[in-house]
């Protein structure tokens, strides 16, 4: 089939797409959905009430989980949005769920006359794979090769990178003089190897991020207020402003991420990046060009010169090129039909 | 249809059927499919490879998530294995999941050619009721009329009282000179009122629950090793011992539950309880018969001695009648027919 797709795209329902706050899937939830109907095609959007899209909205909750307490588990929450695709199977050639958590659509899909696929949005351990092997047949789309590897015995159908909607995010060809670590404080994203790091070089170093109990347990102590500086969270606007207004974002990730949808997000302000090389680091920076990629933390320190020097219109223009939405979605209409034709050549039925 | 019933009898996953230490519904779901199976039904138990069974068992997990934490998150086990059934469904009449937790069944309910009745094993709270009311047609068996009651709204279609395994609990004449306080340490379960009571009569009370951090804090310092002694969590011996030697169950349970499996135990003994009249505790104890069920703990007190005037061959004999497990299999019988005859009818189809 080449025509519109009939989409269930299956969103999570803790919060609205796209979100209010913070909430990176949902996000890429709603940007895909939108992207979707820009070219035409008849997507179904099941999500809360809340949520505002140019799609059909199917809503079971009028709020989010996050945002309503009564609703619990979570858990029976997304399974009854999910299930409730999965019960109107019939007006979809594709069901897309969206797990945020884990896949619980594979207890569904053989049970679905429509196929369902699946997109993950974290690093899967060994274990987990073993469990979700159950399901050897269900698809899957993987958000970087990295991830892909981690799917290993799963059918991966695809592998197509998030993309940000690139207008949002201010190109600033002058940056001020800082360093930026912008992300969760966790032992993970490595933000006492940034203000390490940045005590090394002599830079200023800024850290947005919500304060929680490891911030005061472990990073708090380390806030000067002038070397090292907490900038608190920060909304779309204050984000934008600190990305475009660094030199580079530092990004000493210590454990495996599948993406990192902030190395995009510092790139579309044309804000070089300054990363270790873990997880699907190496597929979202371009080394040399969106910024370099180092194997220690010696190695980053000594490198910051270089990472100041590069192209900030450049890079720029890459992360245009390589994360704009239009890629992202083409990437799933193509995933989309691949599974279609799949199915339809499993169950002798035409897909449409 | 009044022939034998192709059932497929969905258990947990979180241990074997039935379990090697605790697990009361572990234990609840090895009865009913034994008893199904004495009846001549046609029974595929889906749990554990660790169980055992005379019912076909389908085994998607060698062992249990208690013994295997690599089986992780619990919920998608759960889901996996009732998936197993419903991918299976044209081969049952019914399909039956016990729902240690939640009653993820609804979330197939409506995509199962065969339908799906659930028993659960908590007192539901009003938002639970409000999430669940997605599926109001979906079919309940309720384990008293207590949480019948709490589950208003939905579709009981009969309430069920747990057996007991009556022979596995040696009925003694002549106790020993204590009270018994047989559970969880929690405040629902009433520990600290049963330690008040013995003290307020005199009495001394013996307290058998596995050691937690409610009891170091709480209870602990109420030990003192001759009026209150504490005797650690006891295997099936130790608990037949301990019942049969008490005077008297001591049960005031502060909390509203769905049952209280503990009661029927002790009766089985031929041992009275002396309990308060919450949640479903007047269904369980016959009032002057079994036991005697009091609104106060200051009742209770003062009403111990007319619990011990209580004859104890009477008690046995009522709880042998009540808690067999032949009345419970007959009664699920009589709710499987009612829930396939109800799907016939509304799908046109035979039901067999």
């Amino acid at each position: 089939m080449t025509g519109p797709l009939r989409i269930a795209h299956v969103g999570s329902v803790a919060t609205s797409i796209p979100p209010d706050k913070s909430g990176s899937v949902e996000l890429m939830t709603s940007l895909l959905t939108e992207g979707l109907v820009a070219r035409g095609h008849d997507v179904t959007l099941f999500a809360t009430g809340t949520s505002k899209t140019t799609a059909r909205l199917h809503a079971i909750y009028p709020r989010g989980y996050w945002e309503d307490t009564s609703m619990w588990p979570w858990e029976l929450c997304e399974m009854f949005n999910l299930a409730a695709a999965v019960e109107r199977a019939a007006a979809f050639d594709i069901i897309h769920f969206e797990a945020a958590y884990y896949p619980m659509a594979l207890a569904f899909s053989r049970l679905s006359q429509t196929p369902i696929v699946q997109t993950l949005h974290h690093s899967p351990s060994a274990d987990e794979i073993a469990l979700w092997s159950q399901y050897p047949e269900a698809p899957f789309v993987a958000i970087s090769r990295e991830q892909a590897r981690l799917l290993s015995g799963l059918n991966v159908v695809a592998t197509v990178l998030h993309g940000i909607d690139t207008g949002a995010f201010t190109f600033r060809e002058q940056p001020e003089d800082y360093l930026l670590f912008l992300g969760r404080f966790t032992d993970g994203k490595g933000v006492l190897q940034a203000i390490d790091a940045a005590k090394r070089a002599g830079l200023r170093l800024i850290l947005a991020a919500a304060e929680d109990e490891y911030y005061h347990a472990k990073v708090a102590p380390l806030v000067d207020g002038r070397q090292i500086v907490y900038a608190g969270e920060v909304d779309h606007a204050g984000k934008v402003a600190l990305l475009g207004g660094a030199r580079a974002l530092v990004y000493p990730v210590q454990s495996g991420e599948p993406f990192g949808l902030v190395l995009a997000e510092a790139m579309a302000c044309g804000t070089p990046v300054a990363a270790l090389d873990r997880g699907a680091v190496r597929e979202v920076v371009e080394d040399g060009v969106t910024g370099l990629v180092f194997s220690t933390l010696d190695d980053l320190v000594a490198g910051l010169p270089r990472v100041f020097a590069l192209d900030r219109a450049l890079v720029h223009a890459a992360a245009v090129q390589r994360f704009g939405v239009v890629r992202m979605v083409d990437g799933y209409i193509d995933a989309y039909r691949r599974v279609v034709g799949t199915h339809g050549a499993r169950t002798g039925r035409s897909g449409s």
